[in-house]
């Protein structure tokens, strides 16, 4: 028997909302959830352009918003080929989103991550040693961005889209995967909760809950401490206790979050060790006459 | 080619030292190391009493000992069948390697973890959702309890071992692991390294030190915010930010560390919504006119 789902939702989020609909069962799901909740969403769909069929799964978004007497809007973004190209997508995806929510004054994002994408967001992040920012997940709320499904199990969310006979673009949650989190999906939790003896999931989103509420706490102080505007002297950033440090570079720079060598290697920019540092996603910082600056590249 | 091993020793630890030896290749190379290095060690076996074969093993080590004219010292600890036999055994260890610490008026206790029993150790908190103290792995250095090959490879410890012609007592790494290790040890490590496409250890050890020195950042914060001694008062606990509150109970219990629930329970007992919690490892928890008080239970 599949749980009943409800979305979590701040308070200050009222009618009109965007949400996000890639085309498959959870934002269909999360989409008919929000007529319910009347917060009068427009569905949103991304064509990042990448792959065939892209045009078909805003098809299926159209009809299933139309039925359900929610807006509709497609937007089209560009993502040029090369490294990082993932990263890249995401970024002009969620661009795309607040031009959307804009555009129509919406008060928020909302998007369809479940406690089942969060579990492998941690182990993901996990993977890439990217400490404490990177284990707490995705947060519930970052900005604009809302998350209602994040407490809700992928197979209940996905049962309220059959339950309702919406019936989603083929399987995206496949081909829509990256190689490692189809990976992580279909390989490594399977083995781990089969040596844990236990369904994981509610251990790593719990985990990830309490280590959202001590990353917000360092956040908070580090933000404090060194703000980083105006003139973002690399001296007193650097003459901050090293946890503190490591987080005010994390919160200067915003998302995505950068690995702990990026870290490091901007650490010893604002040290005077290297004039320059370039990261993951095209961004570079850099220290000029002992202030930094960072930029992405042209 | 190994690389040489180098122990990573704080310069408060002086000759003599006790070096606890389990009759394996790593605490063997630690042994063997600590003469090297001039702290006159005295190997100390500690026999649980727990499986056959325990004897010989002290045999090994007194033989080495001997070889290396190291001290040796044999212990004999009790420990009684039942739940958390492992926990329970672990703690008997280290009470048993004070005590001898002690006895030979040492500077400290020597323990032969490597780079690889680290992340072992790490993924296994990660897999009990220990949160960012789990994650954040063995400190290089806790009280009286040093570790000074946490920087080291297993193997090219182990090659340091073979390099001197020291015979482990057969190989002790597969016996005298707890099922779950060796499962992260022989499958899970190997899969994840596979799908990561590279040495997961060195990225897993480095994120610990990242969370360790969060964690004693975090630590000392909620220390100097609650104390927990003399008058242990739940009101000011509850009263601290949830994350210095957790850390806070952390602290105040002590190792082995609690699990998330664990804390929570703890939380709801200084709430005063429940009046006592038993904690694994036989510790109680409970709340007497507003003041709370953790033992052991008989």
């Amino acid at each position: 028997m599949p749980a009943p789902v409800q979305l979590e939702v701040p308070h200050e989020v009222t009618a009109p909302v965007v949400v996000g609909c890639s085309g498959g069962a959870d934002s269909l799901a999360l989409l008919a959830l929000a007529v319910d909740n009347e917060l009068a969403p427009i569905a949103v769909h991304v064509d990042h352009g990448l792959r065939p069929g892209s045009e078909r799964e805003a098809g299926v978004v159209a009809e299933v918003a139309a039925r359900l007497r929610a807006g509709f809007d497609a937007r089209r973004v560009t993502v040029a080929g090369g490294p990082n190209l993932e990263a890249r997508a995401r970024t002009a995806r969620y661009d795309a989103l607040e031009a959307a929510r804009a555009a129509h004054s919406a008060t928020a994002v909302l998007v369809a991550h479940t406690a089942d994408d969060q579990a492998e967001t941690v182990l993901l992040n996990f993977l890439r040693g990217s400490g404490s920012a990177g284990l707490a997940g995705m947060p519930a709320r970052r900005g604009r961005v809302v998350r209602p499904l994040l407490g809700a199990r992928r197979e209940d969310v996905r049962a309220e889209c059959a339950r309702r006979r919406l019936v989603p673009w083929e399987d995206p949650s496949n081909d829509d995967l990256s190689f490692r989190r189809n990976w992580i999906r279909h390989e490594v939790l399977p083995l781990l909760e089969q040596g844990a003896g236990r369904d994981l999931t509610p251990l790593l989103t719990r985990q990830a809950d309490v280590l959202r509420a001590e990353s917000d706490f360092l956040d908070a102080l580090a933000r404090g401490a060194w703000p980083g505007e105006g003139e973002a002297r690399g001296r007193d950033l650097v003459a901050l206790p090293d946890p503190l440090a490591r987080r005010a570079v994390r919160c200067w720079l915003g998302p995505p979050p950068p690995a702990l060598d990026e870290v490091e290697a901007v650490l010893a920019v604002a040290r005077g060790e290297r004039r320059a540092v370039d990261l993951a996603g095209g961004r570079r910082v850099r220290r000029s006459a002992g202030v930094l600056h960072a930029g992405v590249l042209g």
